[in-house]
């Protein structure tokens, strides 16, 4: 089904931007098979246009197939997701329900486009739900958005354009299979979703997504039987008000076959949730549970609840410990069609943090990663900062709860991830960002994915093969986490960006705020104190864990300020001071980052000029920043201390 | 003329709600004199109708007069304003030209209402422009604006009602006679008050300021030739500009009788200006000036002329000498009919600032005075400040550049402020504020007047004649401003609130800014040194200023970080290191803003309960708000010096 409102806009197509190719193998000139599902004729059609693009002549053969090297597409009946490529004759077999067809053709055009050896592989996805978040407001803006415009709203409705479809190849190309449309802060006319104002518009959407797989999610907000059913309460437990829930599911998922289910953001920084109505989390929760349940719904329920009102004279209150204070006494007393949505670390997407330790408390509740490849706190797609890296040591991290299937990958039922894009020309903002949506996608299908494979993949099939262009990039990319991190707030202590647009730094900026988040540093010390003689933050961990962390000695360096207080004399494990180590760090970060844009412009001669041109503006800018990240923390450490760099660089005093 | 469309507000009258008052004199009962003027007519329209409201039974006597005791008014020709009320039989006279009426029938009236001996008044304003400048955006929103929407603009267009005409009377009670009615930064639909697309509505507040004698001013952007005329350039020299803003005015100043001319933002803050075309200041405001000449018109240039993306690392520049560096070399270029207008101190407005050493250089050119009683930097009318003890300060401050008529108020020609008022019932959001309208007025045509004689007339005006209202009223405004500088900003230091919205504290939050405006403190010094070892800021004062502000012993202490860099354990003429006087200012002041509070609160059975439930919420967001200063100073301070409070008072760590 093609959109009808078709708006036609200059866009990139990234990775699925096939380029010609030699030494095709013989067998892709004849496609044999004929899907019969939706998804199954658009898998066909994306290898027909696939092949042509990289130059094969490829010709359908329908009826029973001869003895030449083909390639056969077989479709099963089903929503399985599972696909097996394999040697067939002389030729080759795509396996599948259609929509496994789909994952397999773009993961054998992919092959071809890399020029690897014939593909052989059988797989099934790690989790069934993986998907994308959208902070996208009713109006166009996106919150945290740094790539232009929404992709699904404008002026108040949600729209679909022909960029919808490419959104959804771009998204099932690499294994997403969900997609959350509207922003977890539910305002304006993005209420009305849920009341059919807009089924319309909805179901188109609905309907491009669905051609490839991906399902639709929408972002409700808990109190709409107030806002939209005119009652006077959203209690939980309130008989009228299951009612109009059970009626709005009724009507809304019969509107839109795809849905899938909702996400809340609940009794978190202002937004209307149980507690309001003395309700639990899980009362909350499950009510909607049941009201999605006769339509196979889902809840994805955000555990992102802390008190958002702190004094900064609180030294007991710990936001790092709230998710955990929260849900982990909760386990067991969600229904079985809710997601707990955790955040990859306790506080909220920074640069370095330890891992959530809610993973590790839920046996017995559906648990959901949350990651951000949206860049709020990571250089907001003006630095270049691949995140995979990061994202893979959080999924291989072993929480230590039990002997077997203890990563994070193992405990979790579900992954997502805020989105990155919109409507800028290269969806990402940054060229290099779409490395990051590219990754999470092929992360979520297999979290034990390797990063750098992940971004020669991305490199070769978005820039080609040059091997010189290779290796830079993805030289740069697997770099640029660190180099981020060492040039911004130090050794895990985050939050030292400027309040409100998280953008540039603010050593002081949240210090005297309400949210939570201090370093509370003086002329002798900096950090806030985490272990058991703290606010015992570490205890949240498993014994093994909480024991490391708490030990100055044990803890991993570079988490070493978010765990502990300490003075600025404190020596490293090489030697250094505290203080030494954040003056080198700065230095470092700064002239690594230079040395990343020098990279890139050594490529000019061998990179579309569009994108080396747009792609050497955001290093300026970074460069800009990294300058003014590195004076100002070094400058307030250095007022706050008087201790100069034992290198003489320049501090400015 | 009354405006046609009239929109029902209800709204306070403020000073002008006459009350009922006993004892009046026998001569009230009688006006003998038939004003012919609209101002005239005004007055004795003003006369009666307050008399009225007072409890007297007066009749107008027409014809010639006979002998029984009455009020005489006598008005003369012109547009003189001076006046004179005198006795007369056993009556009085009030004398002078229409505009002269209204001032001596305000006069007479408050002379009434306090009770006061027969008043003998012979007076000529001081200045011949005493005016309000609002920050009046065209949708209606105020910059820095505390007090509701604009009563000149609303939804893109402006608009006159029934409040314009109020809003006229309040000014010319209080001796105030020109009001600009848009804001400096010309924006959106406000750039399109020169073409004449507004003319009905500005004629209709044109009309209703006029009745009153306040003359209209606009705010006009410099780059409008090229906004609106469609030109290349908007360089001064250029004959089309020239010619474009020669026809402009034509046309303006024929659709508006009462304009008198133009408030000019130039090369500031991002504004357009002569600068931008390799022009000097006098250069653009000649050219403006040489257009409003034909009609007698005037340019109100600003000053307010400084780098605005300063590098914090550069510690040569200095923002306070910005207007003296670009301005005084200019002295005597001006045309005749050019003001320019200068802010009371040397930055912007702070609760403490030296006086600008520019209105010493100016002995030929004309200067304007620039204050605000917009609260920005002091309260933003949730905080008492009455301003009006500092105002005098300035006023009576001696510049050591001549023998005669050295002080601010012989030097200056015109004086403004930044208005303070919206459309809230109250006009100035906080109900004290409206002390400072009051008093602006009182203070622009008599430099001399006596800020506490203000508070108490004001208090009996607002809120009736009980002694002690009129003492805790008037106590608590004349203690105001100290008790807000003892909380904030520690000893003319200045700029320690919050970036952007400038409420509450925050002390690093300028730091790393580019707005110039830097404390540069580490853990044993605060302060940027201005004196010739430093920026060299004091020698643009005459020498002797120079030599006392340039040296620690003999500058005043309340502005000893305005002008030096000093050690925390620098003492003060009272023994006390630097920062103990800090640390006790903040405790002090907290609890000076808590014995306010008790203060109104004591008032509770003697004032209107919405005037005092008003207030009392005020003191409580004051209160709130102070320690929330306190403390963040306080801490911040502890934690750059580690020493504590020598008194144990509660400083968190």
């Amino acid at each position: 089904m093609q959109p009808k409102e078709v708006i036609f806009v200059d866009y990139s197509l990234l990775w699925l931007d096939w380029k010609p190719k030699d030494g095709l193998p013989e067998y892709v000139k004849r496609i044999v098979g004929t899907p019969a599902t939706r998804q199954g004729k658009a898998a066909l059609r994306e290898l027909m246009a696939g092949l042509s693009a990289m130059g094969a002549e490829t010709e359908q053969c329908s009826g029973k197939p001869d003895d030449l090297p083909a390639i056969r597409l077989k479709e099963y009946p089903g929503q399985d997701e599972k696909v097996t490529l394999r040697r067939s004759g002389d030729g080759m077999e795509i396996s599948g329900s259609g929509q496994g067809l789909i994952y397999g053709v773009f993961r054998f055009l992919r092959h071809l486009a890399l020029g690897e050896a014939f593909p052989e592989w059988e797989s099934s996805p790690a989790y069934p739900i993986r998907m994308l978040d959208h902070w996208d407001n009713d109006d166009g803006s996106i919150e945290r958005g740094y790539s232009g415009p929404s992709l699904f709203f404008r002026d108040g409705r949600p729209i679909c354009t022909e960029r919808t479809r490419d959104y959804a190849r771009l998204l099932a190309s690499c294994g997403l299979n969900g997609c959350c449309i509207n922003n977890v802060n539910v305002h304006g006319n993005a209420l009305k979703l849920l009341t059919g104002s807009y089924k319309r518009e909805l179901r188109r959407i609905a309907a491009c997504l669905a051609e490839y797989g991906v399902s639709l999610w929408l972002s409700v907000s808990f109190s709409a039987p107030i806002e939209l059913g005119r009652l006077e309460t959203a209690d939980p437990l309130d008989p009228s008000v299951r009612q109009w829930w059970r009626e709005t599911c009724g009507r809304l998922f019969a509107e839109l076959p795809n849905l899938v289910g909702f996400l809340v953001k609940a009794d978190s920084e202002g937004r209307p949730g149980p507690h309001s109505y003395g309700r639990s989390q899980a009362e909350g929760a499950n009510m909607l549970a049941e009201a999605v349940s006769p339509f196979g719904g889902k809840i994805l329920w955000r555990c992102f609840v802390y008190n958002c009102t702190q004094d900064w004279r609180d030294a007991r209150t710990d936001r790092a410990r709230a998710q955990c204070d929260h849900f982990a006494p909760l386990d067991g007393q969600f229904r079985e069609n809710v997601y707990l949505q955790i955040k990859n670390g306790p506080v909220d997407f920074q640069i370095r943090e330890p891992v959530s330790p809610l993973f590790g408390h839920l046996e017995h509740t559906n648990s959901m990663a949350e990651f951000q490849i949206a860049q709020e706190y990571t250089g907001q797609q003006r630095h270049v900062c691949y995140l995979i890296p990061m994202f893979r040591e959080v999924l291989d991290f072993h929480l230590e709860h039990r002997a077997e299937r203890d990563t994070v990958a193992e405990n979790i039922s579900a992954i997502c991830a805020v989105s990155n894009t919109g409507s800028d020309f290269n969806w990402t903002g940054h060229d290099l960002a779409a490395a990051n949506l590219f990754g999470f996608g092929l992360l979520s299908w297999d979290p034990s994915a390797d990063p750098e494979l992940i971004a020669r993949e991305w490199t070769i099939l978005s820039f080609g093969a040059d091997p010189e262009v290779t290796d830079t990039v993805s030289g740069i990319l697997m770099r640029s986490r660190d180099v981020y991190e060492k040039y911004t707030a130090p050794l895990g202590i985050g939050w030292m960006c400027a309040p409100n647009n998280h953008y540039g730094p603010s050593p002081e900026g949240y210090e005297y705020d309400r949210w939570g988040t201090y370093h509370r540093a003086n002329h002798l010390e900096i950090g806030v104190e985490r272990g058991p003689e703290g606010t015992g933050y570490t205890q949240q961990y498993s014994p093994g864990l909480a024991a490391m962390y708490a030990s100055t000695e044990d803890c991993p360096e570079e988490l070493l300020l978010f765990f502990h207080r300490l003075p600025y004399a404190y020596r490293m494990k090489d030697g250094r001071t505290l203080l030494q180590r954040i003056y080198d760090d700065h230095f470092e970060g700064y002239e690594e980052a230079k040395a990343m844009a020098e990279a890139w412009e050594n490529l000019e001669d061998k990179l579309d000029p569009g994108i080396y041109a747009r792609v050497r503006e955001r290093f300026r800018e970074q460069l800009r920043c990294a300058a003014e990240w590195r004076d100002v923390i070094n400058t307030w450490l250095y007022r706050l201390t008087l201790i100069p760099d034992e290198k003489c660089r320049t501090i400015y005093p």
